[in-house]
């Protein structure tokens, strides 16, 4: 059996699960698992979930050999060393993930930020493929971004390249979670759309009527999932909502593009899952926006992975830094 | 003699003038000249004033040998071809400037964007010597900007990465010359500032005494030049309109921490150069509103070349294709 039919497992880990996928050369996933991880733990709690999860989801039913495994952590990370500077979801600091999980499941571990993963895996399997400049924007509960320049991953001087869910797209705007006024993410993000749903329906609450009753009446309720629900039926105020999400999507998308001059954009996310229109809206408006020289190249498309981009992206992540060292994955 | 001692020359080419200078192996000017250009001849008219401050102002007074040109363009080049593939303020379109210098004057000729040469200036011999990461602001009658990221100059996916002027930061903010609103050149380049002091003398006529004393009584005279002396001089009304422009700056430069995460953000340009001050209240306020991540490795600093940039840069992009190709220039 050679390295062509091998397969190497990627990991998405967050603050309240880690998934892992076993995936072969083509960023198809052929298994794995999915566990609620604990971070009340502490850090060996979670390291601990993380181990049961490659072991029990994914080696224990591995029918080709395993490379080794990256992981795609919801943090700051060292790539080279494979430390986790910052997690604050998983209440890890300077937590030395690579060494600890090498010697627990004796392979090689490559060690990644999860917005970063993610955007190697639309990059190399789906949305993204052959592109050279990309920018992969995920619309969640906040907002991820990653890009690809020149056929590389940008990093930056500390790793955090990429954080343009906090592109400001109004100074004076509302309050975003990271404490500046008026982030994309403010407006956009599941959360942000959450908020303005229910600042709606407590203005205009006969408007509202259809968004109450889908959130069981209490307004408290409302997310963006139901938002989204109310728009496929028709609701005139969720369509409201959807339609100004897609025009702030857009001028972020402006101010992207005529930063990173991309040739695409790749719209990602559980919202963008559950309201796929907003990614022709903020297309259009990017086009009212961009300066005609960044749109003159310029795809605006879904993200092709689902929610499988952040499982694939850290196990092309761990195949690419195999063959890098010289192991003949590739 | 070897290439040690050597010269390029380096060119910033726009729309009413050409400047040019012999530039050593460190990046020191050692002559050169500067001539107006006119548009208004046509193509083959620009490209004769560019030959004859190449051979006059230049070629004529080398006391070194001379291995190449860079010549930086106000417009969008293919650096491949060398050819100029867009310049509104020269009238080119489509125009074959690295084929056609070459024929002329007998050297090899490279072809960059004239703020991306600017940039690759501050990096490898001014502000930004040693960063890996870096992105530049380029505030004069426009805002242009320039990116370094893992060590490269990015262009994107069209060669025009880098336009940081027209990042939103109110999507319901002023017009901007690119047609989109509220960009931070619509708050913080020379003519926004002009506009600015303009809309502001007009509303309060005795606070704005000075200014329109200092445009020679006619408020449409007034420009940002005017606005710096005025405010250098202790007028309150001007200093009001630098304070605001520094933050506008500094709301851009915080979207900018945050989407490249670059070690050195470098601020160059006339307005900054007239107005210093500026680098200081960009800081403060993109500390106030940046990531904390995208804040710690972060230095804000003033541009180390003032308006060589652009020629050492060219100069230095010349020279640094001449090694690649194996010319043994380095």
């Amino acid at each position: 059996m050679t390295g062509d039919e091998a397969l190497t497992i990627g990991v998405d880990l967050g603050g309240t699960k880690v998934e892992a996928g076993l995936v072969d050369r083509r960023g198809k996933v052929l298994g794995g698992g999915r566990r609620p991880t604990g971070p009340e733990r502490g850090p060996d709690g979670i390291l601990a979930d993380l181990v049961a999860c490659l072991a029990e989801d994914c080696l224990a039913s591995a029918e080709r050999p395993v490379l080794g495994v990256g992981v795609g952590v919801a943090g700051q990370v060292d790539p080279e060393t494979g430390t986790v500077l910052r997690a604050p979801n998983l209440e890890w600091s300077d937590f030395p993930l690579k060494a600890q999980l090498e010697e627990a499941i004796d392979l090689p571990v490559f060690v990644i930020n999860d917005v970063q993963a993610a955007t190697y895996g639309e990059w190399t399997c789906g949305a993204g493929r052959g592109a050279q400049d990309l920018v992969c924007l995920f619309v969640g509960t906040g907002i991820g971004g990653g890009v690809v320049s020149h056929g590389s991953l940008i990093r930056g001087c500390g790793g955090t390249a990429g954080e343009l869910g906090h592109t400001t797209l109004d100074w004076h705007g509302p309050k975003c979670t990271c404490g500046n006024r008026g982030c994309l993410e403010a407006f956009a993000a599941g959360w942000a759309i959450a908020r303005r749903a229910q600042d709606a329906v407590a203005e205009e609450p006969d408007e509202g009527r259809t968004l109450i009753a889908l959130a069981g009446g209490a307004s408290d309720n409302l997310t963006a999932e139901v938002v989204a629900q109310a728009a496929r039926d028709g609701d005139p105020l969720a369509g409201r909502l959807m339609r100004e999400t897609g025009e702030a999507l857009g001028v972020g998308v402006a101010s992207i593009a005529n930063a990173f001059n991309p040739c695409k954009v790749i719209l990602g996310g559980g919202v963008i899952e559950g309201m796929p229109e907003l990614v022709g809206m903020a297309e259009a408006e990017a086009r009212r926006r961009a300066l005609e020289a960044a749109l003159r190249s310029l795809e605006v498309v879904r993200a092709g992975l689902g929610r499988h981009a952040g499982t694939v992206g850290a196990a092309m992540w761990a195949r690419r830094n195999l063959a890098t060292a010289g192991s003949g994955a590739e």
